[in-house]
């Protein structure tokens, strides 16, 4: 393969639909492509891409869950390979009878490595178990990335733990639903997703690409507002409009994010941190005075 | 006193000038008095409002702290117990010969807490010691509250530790600088400081108090943009505009904190952590990979 000469990020929203895997197996081929065609080097695609996200059923969730070795990831793996790219991408695992909301890392060479949300969300809970895999970041030949899936995002500490193994950018396939505070986005569009991608970046001095799905699963709406935010928390592309197909192609320059982290020739934001005073943060439930 | 029937925060916006505790002094009774008048309960004044912030010798900075029974928080509280309200103020603290930027909680009995800067940004370091407090946790009439110091904003560790300790408001005297993407806010009037509280607002659903200064001392500018943020993560007043002098007064339900935490029936977001996973985010410096 090709070293990618100079990161280009690929953000694809669209719509899943529950229970066709066969459909949204050639959707995310479509949507890999399209990102390629743009010059994208790395495309990311919404959670449960493979699966739609509400099942009626474990049998449904059963029916729609493969193996990171099964058709799905094969067939999205090849286009890596004819296309020279790599591609996050949220899909319904099966692991002999277990499943887990997770999502895999495809380049070139097939599948480089799956992270398995941590953290789930509602009715989640009854398809899917946690995840187990911790936060891993993944080594590629233009830096260091980590994975989150959407509420993963309103838990500070995946991000930091992430942040303090080296990753560099964040990709977040997700699924958001109506905020909580408003049906979908705010006056200048929005949502609260874009909002805790901000936050996490500027936290963190880290890149987040979040690619959203959109359409209507069984009264379920999807919002959209995909984003790319930069080390600093500034909106580097999106969010993409609420309810419409998108695809957001971004040039980023990683090494962004460790300069970031001088804010002032007196200032290293990780070398800056107390972690002797935050020993409640990963102590056991029970522990802490809450 | 009289309980506080129904929160009101006052965020106080204005300009102290470094070197001139007496003029500071003066100047944090006025905007006291005038959030009282406005039927405050709580009133945030910036942080160092009792000195200024930008110390050209660390004798000037001995010269302008003071200690928590000193003149200037002698003073406020005096205010707070006429006016039947709570302070919490910022100012540099002299602890026999050590300095600390610091946060003080008044109220109608006098001091009641003294929270010292944990993350020291830039020159700060020169001039105070990293607060030796952690991060205490304030049970007052109406609620708990813990305070935060400007840069500690950027370690989400700090809120994390505060919210699971109870607090359900976060107030935050600040001094931002000029940013680290622009000079001052964006196109829509925030400035980084609103981000990262709306950040942590989410992240945490707690409410966020920030109460920045403005003016200019020694070439070193200040931003405004004061905000409260709502544990949705909605900004509910502000920001304040960049550069001028302001007084936001707001009604807030606390209990709201306590709700946002149940986002859906299944979900309870600090119950649905995974500290066993975060293991990192406390350990010692030089434990991680990073």
């Amino acid at each position: 393969m090709q070293q990618p000469s100079g990161l280009r990020v690929g953000i694809c929203q669209y719509a899943p639909q529950v229970g066709e895997p066969d459909r949204n197996r050639d959707l995310g081929s479509k949507w890999i492509n399209s990102a390629a065609d743009q010059g994208a080097t790395l495309v990311v695609l919404p959670e449960l891409a493979s699966s739609g996200y509400t099942f009626e059923s474990e049998e449904e969730a059963a029916r729609c869950a493969d193996s990171a070795e099964g058709k799905t990831l094969n067939e999205w793996a090849a286009v890596c390979r004819r296309r020279s790219i790599y591609v996050v991408c949220g899909f319904a695992e099966r692991v002999d009878d277990r499943r887990y909301n997770a999502a895999a890392l495809l380049g070139p060479e097939g599948v480089l490595g799956v992270y398995r949300k941590a953290h789930l969300f509602n009715d989640e809970k009854s398809f899917f178990l946690p995840g187990d895999t911790g936060f891993p970041v993944f080594k590629l030949p233009f830096g260091r990335i980590g994975i989150l899936i959407c509420y993963d995002l309103w838990f500070p500490e995946a991000a930091r733990v992430l942040t303090l193994r080296g990753a560099e950018l964040l990709c977040v396939p997700t699924n958001w639903v109506a905020n909580f505070r408003r049906e979908a986005a705010d006056e200048r569009g929005w949502t609260m997703g874009d909002y805790a991608c901000v936050g996490l970046a500027t936290q963190n001095q880290i890149f987040v690409a979040a690619a959203d799905r959109i359409g209507e699963e069984r009264g379920v709406k999807f919002v959209g507002c995909s984003c790319l935010v930069g080390p600093d928390g500034s909106m580097l592309a999106g969010p993409a409009p609420v309810g419409e197909e998108a695809l957001l192609v971004s040039p980023i320059d990683l090494d962004w994010a460790r300069r970031a982290r001088r804010r002032t020739p007196r200032n290293d934001t990780l070398a800056d941190r107390r972690p002797e005073l935050y020993a409640e943060v990963s102590a056991p439930v029970g522990d802490s005075a809450s």
